[in-house]
């Protein structure tokens, strides 16, 4: 591959010159300028963006992490992210965190060592302590999903708790006090948080709550599918299931077909998240919103903004409130 | 942000020292190097992967190029070879094209201009001879999804055209003749190929193609919609559709619940991909199975393979085969 001595010796300038056009400097005259870039091109010469990031201490990338991009969850936000740094001219590094303790540290480490200023960090797994150490460090760093003490100005995250309570009190407002809930089985805040929101909604209305009523599973169609199973073996006459996501409500409605129960006359379903998917099960499953994309737009932006040593807007939202979406899965108690 | 040289002054060595400790070179004793790792850690010093990268005019990542991250075909993609990168010790890089010429040219000379030297490119609407040039100057450049004469051994596609005449053929095998099909509205060569094997399926079954049974869309969910609504507004009597992907038969099945039009019974549908979608549709989709993960692996440690200067395996598959998955969307004509 062609290197900038080579352009230069093309083009009859200095190395400093071409550096110069590259950079876009604008004490270069018109026509050599041209001459410049004819060599590049006449030579494929493409600039070093690791010189330039070495040179400038920062390099002109965004660094993500979640906890699996092939989790439609995940994919969504990072396109979020990828297009805010699309649009101002920033690339994308994407660290994959795995659910794992190390594997999150790892991720985020090596978006430091690639001197990615601004990182839109997902990290459930690693400790607030570890996570306190890193925001210290890397000032763009901005926490998405959760907040850490002393840094919730830096964190963009959801009211989980109250969005499944308001899914377990629209259940109820049909009349079902049956209701079971499909639990993900993440040691997470968002698990524990969502269980506790059903919670709320069960006692808040006098009815007491069953922990024979509750499965747990992966967060994911399988997971859904297997604790709807669980659930079903228990032959504990639930009218309605909260569900911790959308993705284990479709594993849940599956099996649900499968033994002939139908939604929502037998049985109503609620999700969480809104994902794409929800759209387009049968029936439409009725859910919570997650403003996901507003979230990782503001979470990019805070990011940009903090690197460049600007002050964190007052207005800034630092924790959603999630919305009813209702579909055809939720109907009144057959009574 | 700590630097080289505060290290070698805390540790009491030189910059070089340091330098050999982080690239693990073997001429460093134990306790230096134990001295070296302390005097990092302390002052939270993370060695610069662009200065590695600059200096070895190669960065430690692998560069991938898709249409689309959100989209979970690409997701999917984008997982895979984040699973190659990570057991290689890698790092990803993710460039979007957006199914644009210019920017899925930008996309590809970042990648290049970071230095990426392994890199796997969905890239459809660049003219050949344009990826021609780029595969000329980047040995560990191989395309996915796509095949570009002269570089053949390069690619790694799947043969749509058989894949689509597999889906209809099915269909006709169940006794339909009047088969409607939704194509995607992309300009590439997917959806030709994929429009192709749906006519040679008619043709050799003695079955005239019809162009009022074909209705064009975007290939998502909502395309899919559309595409359907269009089709039944032209009250052409169809028994069966064949979908360009798993996403527009899941907008073409929820346009055909909400017309009360019972699947497969009324109408049998078929679709392309195998998303994890197609499990949680009702009735489960029947589809083709398009072996995305084991290609995209393949063309990964391939990427991988040239730009360290390895041979082509001789075994290398370029064209994969899709197959068919049978589930419950198809059934035989109601005569």
């Amino acid at each position: 591959m062609a290197t900038i001595k080579d352009v230069a010796h093309l083009a009859k300038v200095s190395v400093a010159t071409v550096s110069r056009v590259i950079n876009n400097a604008n004490n270069v005259r018109d026509n050599t300028r041209d001459t410049v870039k004819k060599a590049m091109e006449k030579l494929n010469y493409y600039p070093d963006a690791n010189a330039r990031a070495l040179s400038q201490q920062n390099s002109n990338t965004i660094g993500i992490i979640v906890a699996d991009v092939s989790d439609p969850f995940f994919g969504a936000m990072v396109s979020t992210v990828e297009k805010v740094a699309s649009r101002t001219g920033h690339f994308l590094l994407i660290g994959n965190g795995y659910h794992n303790e190390q594997q999150e540290y790892n991720a985020i480490t090596q978006l430091i060592e690639h001197r990615c200023s601004s990182l839109v960090v997902h990290a459930k797994m690693l400790s607030d302590s570890d996570l306190k150490k890193l925001m210290q460090q890397v000032p763009g760093m901005v926490l998405i999903n959760r907040i850490v003490k002393g840094f919730e100005k830096r964190c963009i995250a959801l009211d989980d708790r109250y969005g499944s309570y308001l899914a377990v009190k629209h259940l109820i407002q049909h009349g079902h006090t049956r209701i079971g809930y499909l639990c993900s089985n993440h040691n997470i805040s968002d698990s524990s948080d969502r269980l506790q929101g059903y919670k709320d909604a069960l006692l808040e209305h006098g009815i007491d709550v069953n922990e024979n009523l509750i499965a747990i599973g992966l967060p994911n169609e399988i997971g859904g599918e297997q604790a709807m199973m669980s659930l079903l073996e228990r032959n504990c006459h639930i009218t309605a299931i909260a569900c911790y996501n959308d993705s284990m409500a479709a594993g849940a409605m599956s099996v649900l077909y499968d033994n002939d129960i139908k939604i929502p006359n037998d049985i109503s379903i609620i999700g969480f998240d809104d994902l794409v998917l929800s759209h387009y099960l049968h029936p439409k499953l009725t859910t919570i919103r997650y403003p996901l994309q507003t979230m990782a737009e503001q979470a990019a932006e805070l990011a940009l903004k903090l690197a460049k040593g600007e002050s964190i807007p007052t207005n800034l939202i630092n924790v959603y409130i999630p919305t009813l979406t209702k579909r055809y899965s939720v109907t009144f108690i057959n009574s």
